[in-house]
């Protein structure tokens, strides 16, 4: 994916976007608010937020489109349990995740596949615990879409990856059991960060991967 | 809308789906886990459980179709904060929010009016200090889709409705008077309750606004 935060259009975009959201937000007058976020925020690497948002958080909203006959065609948002952890416990930044057909999500991406997960450091309080509103752009979170690709149990690693989510999320030893759960991974397309004022950061796939969390 | 917990059709899925998921969470196996459960949600009211999400959680995952060049068509899924709350503070299930068309949802409801509003009861950690997986059933959420409403600044409850979103939301005193912010309401369509084995239930409109949260 070309970095879109090279381009001239992304630029001028987050120019006019920073503009407006200085004035939106009343950002630098508010001292209190700048100081809290550099204090627990300590990086600008937006790739590295992302990848520290997806680490610390232990679930997604997952956006679909849906399938089920109340809403179709609606967009449908999910909670799933995620991790990203190598078997030792350190982040890898692939997005792990166990789905069911018998769950929203599960149809839902076999007949559209297109999903987006939303991780914001409200999920861990981090934000109301210093003083910053959820939808504030200085409350960290990311977007991240693309594919949903289920896991091969073949695949060398798969009892890694497996292991490592239920060290993570317990509760999933017995959701295995049933046989209707299958591992998965976000193939990702697109990330946005928003970590601040003036707007959302475009961060490409290959400089998530290669960013170490905070 | 029509009650769908009365439909044969939905007896069966719900009959269907609670065999499944017994078995796939093995639940009555676990006493502790059921235990906590009935000590901290005291209702089988599943649309007092819907009310009781929205007024205590302080914001919303918001999906929407995508108008964003990146991901356009993808389920878009954004982080907005809500309000519920009369200006004394009580709930009354009406869900307001503020947009800007500088942020993704605005430009998304714009074009296509369809959205879902996503309340997890682990949003307030709750579901995490009682030992519940987010994503176990037993971890209440909520799941409320319908259309947006720009709120007309001449109705004679404008005022109320944008005091008691700011008493909520101090940080939005200064969304509002960079102009770009406009207060919304949740047109509301079909809701999905999900707080214990067996499957989501779905709670007719008129029952949900009929409800108190507990």
């Amino acid at each position: 994916m070309a970095k879109a935060n090279c381009s001239v259009f992304t630029f001028l975009l987050a120019t006019f976007m920073m503009f407006n959201y200085c004035a939106a937000y009343s950002a630098l007058e508010d001292a209190r608010i700048i100081s809290e976020y550099k204090r627990y925020l300590r990086t600008t690497d937006h790739a590295a937020v992302a990848r520290s948002l997806v680490h610390k958080t232990n679930w997604a909203s997952v956006g679909s489109i849906s399938t089920n006959d109340k809403i179709a065609d609606y967009p449908m948002v999910n909670i799933i349990s995620v991790d990203d952890s190598a078997v030792d416990g350190t982040s890898t930044g692939r997005i792990h995740f166990l789905l069911t057909d018998l769950d929203f999500t599960g149809p839902d991406w076999k007949h559209i596949n297109k999903v987006t997960f939303l991780f914001s450091d409200d999920q861990t309080l981090n934000c109301k615990n210093h003083g910053l509103d959820p939808m504030e752009p200085t409350c960290p979170r990311t977007i991240i879409s693309g594919k949903v690709k289920q896991l091969d149990k073949n695949d060398k690693n798969y009892n890694d990856w497996l292991q490592a989510f239920t060290v993570r999320h317990p509760a999933a030893k017995s959701w295995i059991k049933a046989h209707s759960f299958y591992l998965c991974e976000l193939e990702i397309e697109n990330i946005f960060v928003l970590d601040f004022y003036g707007g959302p950061h475009n961060v490409a796939v290959s400089d998530y991967y290669n960013a170490k969390p905070n």
